[in-house]
């Protein structure tokens, strides 16, 4: 039997939070057995792009990672936030090690290649990015690795990963090893069936339902891309997909998605 | 027979030239077997600190570290340098991974005590500081580890120590398991018996000579407590201290500091 192994991915807006971030690593630290931590980003980055003149590049609505950009998102994911969340865990009794993904070359990525739009130093991450054996050392010496959405391309430059798609991707990789259950956690209690009704969790999908409820448009258009992407982790192998409220992930209350 | 392990410490003023930060890692990549990297700082945090309209808190003639300057030489420090110091290695085949002291509580600093002066978030490292078992560990797994000045106290804040003192404190505690090198590379070939003359290195210096060079005037004031910390360590069971050119670490031209 593959031993289970948790992957917890958490967004900007709690990391903007010292007591809701407390809060959920006070939780995370009461989860037993192997686990690793995704964080996004927060406002820092902006704000300080912002205090230093620096304008944010738009290209058609989307933003574009420059070199002074990738600089200061460097030092706000790999440098403030990864480290304040290190010592935080460390704090609360979580042998928590901050990575990048150049660090140990745990993911490898590939720069997006320039179409209609030149994104700049974003980074995509193809089959194989994950450095599995590394993190499987770290995971077996009881260490919770924690890693910001700040990868390299094996070639000496940085680049900006989306957080999602990083544990996802965290997810798929190591689900040959484990029994992978990977959680999203944001500022809600789940999937709601009524989006102006915060108790309507619905408390489980699978595929067929989640095909029908998207068809239906009960789940609502900025869920899909992210169930989309759960889904495809299930078929690729992850055990569960869990959506739930950063604060309350030792609650029953959440979405769970699985494959039957 | 213990194995060899060879500590690097850099300065600021390589970290703030790309292309002497560039030459030096690429050098550092030839030297072949464990070894251990720990950086200094640079002038980038000072900058960002007067950008954005932080000055720097000095109290007679020492600079304090404030919360503010700490997020700062964090971000830079654990972020920015780190991570491309990390990168860079990476693509230069060195299996490079990048520590704060939080990382799995690689180094665990106690604030340094209020007596004249409030020295803010500066971290001491007394006995027992270092987790020479992680350390072991990425060893043993062929990882190079990186370390940055930034510590942690083990309640979770965060704190900012000398890289001379980190290094040389690491060396001291893995002392007991490796035979210990540890290479102070600076902007000089050497320690210079005569301060105008860079040609006058020094090539060894036994505790006896060190004495009497002291003793003598002939060894310049700001090079004694480098070298006073760097004997202490060859006490404490270093094997070796080398003191050089970081751009010259393979070639002959060093000063070496042995017990006899």
């Amino acid at each position: 039997m593959r031993e289970g192994l948790k992957i917890f991915k958490i967004g900007g807006g709690i990391i903007d939070d010292d007591a809701q971030l407390q809060q959920f690593l006070t939780e995370l630290a009461r989860i037993s057995g192997p686990k690793i931590l995704v964080h996004g980003g927060g406002k820092g980055a902006s704000q300080m792009l912002q205090s230093l003149g620096i304008e944010p590049q738009m290209v058609q609505g989307r933003r574009i990672t420059d070199a002074a950009t990738l600089d200061i998102v460097t030092m706000f994911y790999a440098g403030k936030t990864n480290k304040q969340v290190v010592a935080l865990l460390q704090a609360a009794g979580v042998n928590a090690l901050g990575l990048s993904g150049a660090d140990g070359n745990a993911i490898r990525a590939v720069k997006r290649p320039v179409k209609d739009i030149d994104y700049g130093f974003v980074g995509d991450l193809p089959e194989g990015s994950i450095n599995t054996a590394l993190l499987g050392q770290l995971l077996q010496a009881g260490i919770t690795p924690v890693f910001c959405a700040i990868t390299h391309n094996g070639l000496g430059q940085l680049l900006n990963t989306n957080a999602d798609t990083i544990a996802s991707t965290l997810a798929r990789a190591l689900a040959a090893e484990y029994e992978v259950e990977l959680h999203f956690c944001f500022e809600k209690d789940g999937v709601l069936s009524d989006i102006n009704d915060e108790q309507s969790v619905i408390p489980q999908i699978v595929p067929a339902q989640y095909q029908q409820l998207k068809a239906q448009g009960v789940i609502a258009a900025g869920m899909v891309p992210k169930l989309d992407n759960a889904f495809a982790a299930l078929e690729a192998g992850v055990e569960r997909v869990v959506i739930e409220n950063a604060l309350k992930i030792n609650e029953p209350v959440k979405t769970v998605l699985c494959r039957s």
